[in-house]
């Protein structure tokens, strides 16, 4: 029986499941990109002469999401601790009994799952990014529209100065680029081929030449040192993900405090949306506080990711390594929600210059 | 669309959605626990005469997860941020134009959601206390069949002086002790109707009585200040689930460092389970493994809680709210699937006295 | 020398060494305790018969934090790896040879250090439970002078009904009432004696009896498993503070959000303080930034704690039970200064109804 | 009154203020840095016209960390919240009234709080990298001695397949050098200048030029838009010290398992260090636990770090600012210890070839 009954078993799938990542992160897309390392260590294989190109074909043809039962491999995962062992015997008989000796030559499961999670992680990091570039554009709207509107600065949630709604724009412009960049850089995590020492002798003389070109054909670069326990890279992707998380978090909140009714210079304008179970006259900021809701669960989960990648044993980790998934899945999640709500966010908000204006002529007569 | 097509959308549901709470925490789950607090508020307002006896069993009979659609109560919560503004037109509808006004009348959003939080925190820690229980009582039966094993004592990774397992069985069973009892005590949380203002006057002048009847039929503490902004009761489940899952967590430890193949002194015994894709020869403690990897969600989720519940705006917060749920759900869920594992380690363990034994005489002739 | 050259070598010492916390976690403090749990031990020991009442009598003459250098014993833990180890040979050479055997007697460094720890943590709690609880007398009187004030309440940021401050004002009495008592409750962990297997066999026949007697004279609840790798204390006090620092970060931003100038319904009004480098006319709420900018470092530290908690090998953490001491240092210490900062802010906070009375007939004339 | 009497006030500064960056990171260096900044920005004002070359002058004169009072500085900033507020009037009064009017010129308090921020942790980031590339060359020297010592990989604590002690040093390598390049490349975050209201216009025409000129002086590189309110370089900041200290966990804990007395490939060899107050026999690898004590700190501290990055208000946060100070030092000062603690590991570290043919004989004898 799968673990939960229902197809949306999450609750509160609004705030964390938004946006292109759900897709990119789900059992289908994990199993896939398990296969696709698979397929591509053979095919690297062949290249060097290890396999006969007969067998990476046939490989190539098995490695098909479409061929394999999703559900059952995601249960059975519970039995050896990852998704690896559970596809194995199902990859060969599809493979059948002429190359099943060519499947997964060489290789330890975390060569596998490892390049299955660089490969979740680089397609989530070019969505979101997108996602937080189509968000850049709106703001550029903006700011080109009202970004002259004299409004007062507010420092320490005091009236500081005058200036305008540049100065919102501009930061926000900046820290979108930033979280973009940096989603796109630090999500390309090198790959590696360990075995089941993690010092490669598994893969024989042709060793460094098949991690090259399995990290080619997975379009990721390539380690010669497998990081079975050397997890920086998990480090390197929980760093740019909270980055990422936390610009979204601060400009939710720039509209969460702009859209107080006792500031009011801009609001969501969406029919339907920001209603109220008791009070039918407000216009709740919702996109706003569901992308703040959603980015301030990545503190926590970089954090979990950092003591993971700090707590393993030796050439492999007894739950550390385990422990990555479900919070790398979680950050991944997170992080792309809030991108989305926020996206969504801008592009309801309407800026009221007029406000702005009696906001800072009220500012002025305290002086 | 519902946001994940598939029933086994979590890749990783075996590490974090096994045992009890997945069942306690799903969507359905947590409509029925909006729905009980629903008819509970009416039967108190009826109980105290503020509606009729009537509207009261209408709404009651109304109140069944049955006869609403989960799934799209879930999606729409994307709409107003909650769960309980798109189950109210539903609720009315069902009970009827005669009775609608009386439903979640004086109430606020917010006094329902905490009040069905609260009951789903309510299961989980009476479910997972018992499955911690259970694993005290296995850990009772390893001491009874083998405490008085003599066996070395190891701090720091060092050998120290012979003791016997019993120390070990004894640090087990105090911790789940500990565990179970912070579950069971702080997972009482109360609740509070505070309306629109949060200082509940639009309950009229049965405000009291009403929040009394409330919680009683919850079978919860009440709180005379309902506590929309006042966020300790979060922190207070935060804590205690928090540390039930650091005591499993170095449970789950200790299984695995005496499990290394240099130690030996116990083993998970577990036909089919603990494979390796590499290495047949291996026999992983897989369930241990996978308690810690689960356990070590908790400390990341607990600070997100902390955080949040010190981040709230005035009398509702715009986000920080929103972020306790997946964190909460997060929390309750992994902590659950540690305790499951951990009994199922229990289950399985095989402890070696011989082993001990020789490690012990090896660990004497160095002196 | 000593790792830092100057008295005030903590830049940010405003922000985190306040209040009383700082004279009670200083390494003074923390020597101090070690010697006084080492003197109970010795007199509890006496109490048994295990060791003669002059040589308690020596050792509690000895167990004097004016008769050892600190800075030395601090600086020498680095190379056994706790406070202890350095103390020992001073101890013993204070205490004279006739009696120097009976010092630490079957004692091991971990039960003393816990001890300690908890002897720190008990008066820390008490002092911040205090402080809480002055800041519920000045809360009290705002209440009393203020309360009926009419205001609108606010959520998500927006105008919701018309209130009272007293919503406000109950709502952090309750807070202020909910984190002491966790304070008081959690800060009075179980000391036991396991001796260097952690079984405490060492102590002999009396282990039960002694420990009793040592925790009686410390003031604190007796556990008769030590639990030098059962950290559900450390837990446990963890959450407590991180319970806490949660009430005093949310009613900081009340504060903050309050005072904001589009608010400014109240105002910390305190003569020298919340200047600006270059708005002369701002006045800050320094007091309640600084005591978010404090309680902000909690859940951080309760995190690290948690995992430490849930990490440590077997009998004896090797790096997990040593890193409980900086963080539960920084969470005392940054919870009690935050503490400290509330109660300055709300010593300072001037109430302007006439404000209130004007935003909320704003408000209405809005619907 | 300072707030701690003891020049030794860190009871536990032998594990988290060793190495180069507390002397980097005191009270005396945040100030000189904040002295840095203010004779920067009249050197680049001078530079472009906007004062005369002869205030720079005296401003540079003025800016000597000997000639102001560090500790009144520190303690005052309790008054205005930040260390700016009261060093101004003390720098104004050196200067004198010829060109005190020259002194922060169109600045802010962030405007060189952040700066001196970035030079703190620019100073860190190379000494650290440093340190962790010392260890490099310590282990390169354990690889050229040791590295092809036959011995078993050990993957989820069971023995999996021989490998050599190269995969051990290898993986050290490797980490240590991503760790390094991480420290090098985000501790240069870029400075900017904004002004009281955060958009520069109180640079007038020159700002650009200026901000420009200031970075370079400074030796960091330049951001057009002053990010007050853009706090990703705080994040980047704290991802990679976060990486850093993952790794030295990681080898940390490498180094205590090696060493467990059941498996005895390595040990720390060093007299004096080590020691135990009840077992004199054991050889405890201190200097690994306390790189893993110390490193252990850092997950948590980033998750507060990006906490605070999206926590911030508008133009400038109340609190959320305020709270990265304590939070960024610690993380420089545990990550920095944990470096220094690793290197004294690595250099400790004695190799066993004949346990570890042993351990590894012993393996293969049970298949």
């Amino acid at each position: 029986m799968s673990p939960s009954s229902s197809p949306s078993d999450d609750p509160f799938a609004f705030l964390t499941l938004t946006g292109p990542v759900p897709r990119l992160t789900s059992s289908r897309a994990w199993v896939a990109a398990v296969l696709e390392a698979e397929a591509a260590l053979a095919a690297a294989q062949a290249d060097e002469g290890v396999v006969p190109p007969a067998a990476a074909d046939a490989i190539a043809a098995a490695c098909d999401v479409e061929r394999v039962d999703v559900a059952a491999i995601v249960e059975e995962a519970a039995l050896g601790g990852n998704l690896v062992i559970p596809l194995l015997p199902r990859l060969r008989a599809l493979v059948g009994d002429e190359h099943a000796g060519a499947v997964h030559l060489g290789a330890t499961s975390q060569d596998i799952v490892d390049a299955a999670t660089a490969l979740v992680v680089h397609r989530c990091g070019d969505a979101v990014a997108a996602v937080l570039g189509d968000s850049a554009r709106i703001v550029a709207g903006l700011a080109a529209d009202r970004g002259d509107a004299p409004m007062i600065a507010r420092t320490l949630g005091q009236h500081a100065v005058p200036t305008t709604f540049a100065t919102v724009t501009d930061r926000w412009s900046d820290g979108l680029a930033e979280a973009a960049a940096a989603l796109t850089t630090a999500s390309r995590s090198p790959v590696g081929l360990g075995g089941p020492s993690g010092d490669g002798r598994s893969f024989g003389a042709a060793h460094h030449a098949v991690v090259e070109r399995f990290a080619a054909r997975l379009g990721l670069p390539a380690t010669p040192v497998a990081r079975h326990g050397q997890r920086s890279g998990t480090a390197a992707v929980a760093g740019a993900w909270g980055l990422a998380a936390s610009v979204i978090a601060k400009i939710g909140l720039d509209v969460v405090l702009l859209a107080q009714d006792d500031v009011g210079e801009v609001a969501e304008a969406a029919p339907g949306a920001g209603g109220s179970s008791s009070m039918p006259h407000k216009r709740n900021p919702v996109a706003a506080i569901s992308a703040r809701a959603a980015a301030m669960q990545a503190p926590g989960l970089v954090a979990t990711l950092l003591h993971a990648a700090g707590s393993g044993e030796l050439e492999r980790a007894a739950g550390a390594w385990h422990a990555e998934w479900p919070a790398l899945n979680g950050l991944l999640r997170a992080t792309g929600s809030a991108a989305q709500w926020l996206h969504t966010s801008l592009g309801r908000l309407a800026v009221d210059p007029a406000r702005m204006a009696a906001n800072l002529s009220r500012s002025q007569e305290h002086r």
